[in-house]
């Protein structure tokens, strides 16, 4: 069964990564959760790219603020699709974090989502195992329906809040 | 059999998409290169998106400069993985491209590479399909392996040259 | 008689829109005020969009933030004037936001304001409309007149407070 | 008949200005094309604003760049719509003339397009105007249609390069 | 005897420009606090251009934010020093502001001081008298004098924090 | 008679400084011209600013790019009016040389032009000493009228282009 | 023994400054901390670079915001290594700060650390020192396995805290 | 004796590079120069940094572009000084670059300087080293002078020229 690891640069940074984790869970997918620094515990972090394939990681989630180093380390290691999460910092609004991320080499591509976008970190996720599992691509489906259904209701109730405007 | 569409907002964008393409052809995988605009055939973009997955496609690259929406139309159609490809302006180097592709709302991600980063977005490409094909993933084990080569090779070259600095 | 659509990408961008739809019925025109998103429902923002000039839509005001691509996708599909209203974000104070909606690329201009300046939305809505129609033309002449006044009327309170400084 | 004011704060942005100037007389529209400076000429352009809606005018057009009053100085007076079009710079690629133009005091909008984006300043009066003149707006229509069919030929165009590739 | 104007945008930026007035009034400097809006008031800002220096005024402060133009507007009226104070906004911490005061084109001067550097601005306007009054000049060396001797004390009451460290 | 400095932190830097000097000459006002480098001359610095009053300087222009100095060093020794010329390097258009000089801290005003904006620091200066010298403050007025002139010459000989285009 | 100085512009960047003194403390080296301004005592910020290496001073560090000089001002006189702690601001962050005192020109370099970094300051003072200082080296390969031992603790708790989510 | 390692990211580094190289021969130190990538040859780049120190290294210089990391990759292995010599980008003059290298977490940091600021990497180096080395200290002390004696020099130069201005 696919799993999808969610890494990281530092416990401070989990209420950020908890919106991803909890997507994928709904999505009936499997998370591996963990604390790895690229600069803190780079041996940690080397070991655990080069290992996440044969121990059937699917997708590596890897969430980092400043000179956010933590995706490109594992991609450097790793053939996985790597996503980049970037964490909001005080360096205008986080393009620190993000452009550490996103403007890899040729060669080591990171796939980066916005600043702070754990959501779509999770969700980016089930699209690439979305390739690979049908029932996935489903339940994306479902979820943009759902998506759909909300912004329409939030028209409906819109429109009743401006009667009393 | 796999097939990966490239799609541009412009023609003009076309030397800066074709190194992907290249790379994605160098994987034996087939490609889908199209001129399609968010903005001057929404309808053809709407259409494109609507029906690529039941016509084979799997992952969808668009590259798109200034306000580039490209990607995110896609994404808000597609449950495939989009990967945005942003295009070099003349507005702070692109930082206009990178921020319309990367920060999208909760629910649409788009994969953004880098600025520029063609091969990038042919390789995520690669890393993507890697997940469901073998095949695949062995090509870029061989890649990673041939970069690692490459720069040892430059690193054994400058050792010459430094001897006649 | 004359209509602007007020549209936003999200209702939580209601209380930012809501100067704008003040403004323009303060000026007694109609407004159409609606959550549509150009990611999460786009078929109903092309809809709306294709349909706007004969439902009597003369204007139509997009506020969206982050990679804010309503505006733009509406102005792809109607030939109506198309106002950006860039929603402020965490990423450089609405940066994203701004450069997602006015740099459209040629052939697609949406007529951009400040960031969160929604009471200037409105009035630009106003002023566009009033070179049709006289009576909000002098509207707008009674509007320059009212600020004028009261700039001079907070000089006149500031002579005083100066006076106890 | 309408006439469309086009003013550039010096003649050396002519060259990026003519855009505008061809598209509205492509559309059949009569243009006043001046040279006035916000700084260098502050009682012609106080007095151009002033008197521009009894002379015909129904749009002005201002050009400037760097720190770009023009478009400020002349919304101030008129209740005409003002556009201003940001002229490229050194300077982060005319981020400075895009914010001088764009971040107007709330009461005193000016609808900003992209940077240098000559055509849709030219484009955007048209559509303006397109809001009173029903022949406007059917060329407007016209327009549109021309961009989807140039974007369609360019993608068949490319088709054929890809099999020589 | 000389007389240095203060002159605000909006009466909001008034407790930014007070630090100004204060120290302007501490040099025993006469000073006229004015709320003028380039945007709002155009002909007043023109009208107090036109004559400040025949009412006997030396120098004139403009305070701004956003698109800011009084400094501009000023000194293209005048040929007067104009001291331009970029007040913070939420765009990039008043960047906005800063580039709309100095980026002025040539001919046309203002002299910027940093955003929200009222004190600064106030301190200038008494170097530039200082150039005409000896006896200012020699103000400013006493409050140069004053500023050493304070951080002299800082660092002494450092020295006896640490001790407790 | 008065005497105005323009220094510059490297000889490298005189083609942009050279407008100014033409400039200040042409209202035949003395300049001294001289290489001084806040890092590499800190000494000579410090003595010339230390000593420039006494020496008849009354207004000192410092340019310098990077992580410009030259202009704060000056103004920490001296009371006189120093004017900071930001010259442009690679870095967003000689943002980091404009952020060094014009956000200075509280007590030590630097009064700054924009990006290579020599002409500007020149006439600055010229503003500044208008304030004393009445002679200066009409060569001003003239150089405003020209400015003037020259613009209305452009517009006029731009309306005969049109009537060939 | 070997003495760190840890100089701040203003007593008021002491709080960020202090987790650079624990820092140094902690690894039983002495520090002389002090408030020396480079523009409002600059001939006391000379003084104490051009006199550092005599008294034993060996690494200089030098907090400071906006246009921040002091790095430089000392760099400029002693060949002691300068570490640059930029100071956060609210102009973007700190990017003032940065750009002040990383883009030295050619000759001066200043080591800058980023913004508010101040641990940093002191963990680069202390590897410089570990140069010289074996009995420092081996503090820094025990500060690096704490690092990364609680790093692991961290992994190991969030385990925990996962099973209750 | 003492060693600095320079280590580039790309060969096409090298003539960015180079300066340093030079610079450090000129003061007699031995330099290991090598084309290392963090993300193309990440096992290179931990085993060197692991081994540095034993290898006699005592200063390593890291340059690279983009979301630049190989200074970070080596500094969170090695207890030795890191200098990040950030290479110059298309994307805002390399500001990913800076920010990559710069913005470390806390325990982690790399003395950084300015974008292509080789020559002060190579300084840097020497400033560390003379703290260990008295002979190193006297050659920057001479460097010191040179710098002073060649800007006096082109200050006599200019005079000259200025005379046939």
């Amino acid at each position: 069964m696919s799993k999808v690891a969610v890494i990281m640069g530092s416990k401070s940074d989990f209420p950020t990564v908890k919106a991803a984790v909890t997507l994928i869970k709904s999505f009936g997918v499997e998370t591996e959760v963990r604390v790895i620094s690229a600069h803190r515990t780079p041996e940690e972090a080397h070991e655990y790219a080069l290992t996440a394939r044969d121990r059937g990681i699917e997708v590596i989630i890897c969430a980092a603020g400043k000179a956010a180093h933590l995706g490109g380390v594992m991609a450097a290691v790793t053939t996985l699709p790597v996503i980049g999460l970037p964490v909001k910092t005080d360096m205008m609004g986080g393009l620190d974090s993000l452009l550490s991320i996103v403007q890899m080499p040729s060669g080591i591509p990171v796939a980066t989502v916005g600043v702070n976008a754990s959501e779509n970190a999770g969700l980016l996720a089930m699209q690439i195992l979305g390739v690979k599992y049908p029932e996935i691509a489903e339940k994306l489906a479902d979820y943009k329906q759902k998506m759909r259904d909300k912004i329409n209701a939030d028209d409906c109730a819109l429109q009743e809040e401006l009667k009393h405007l």
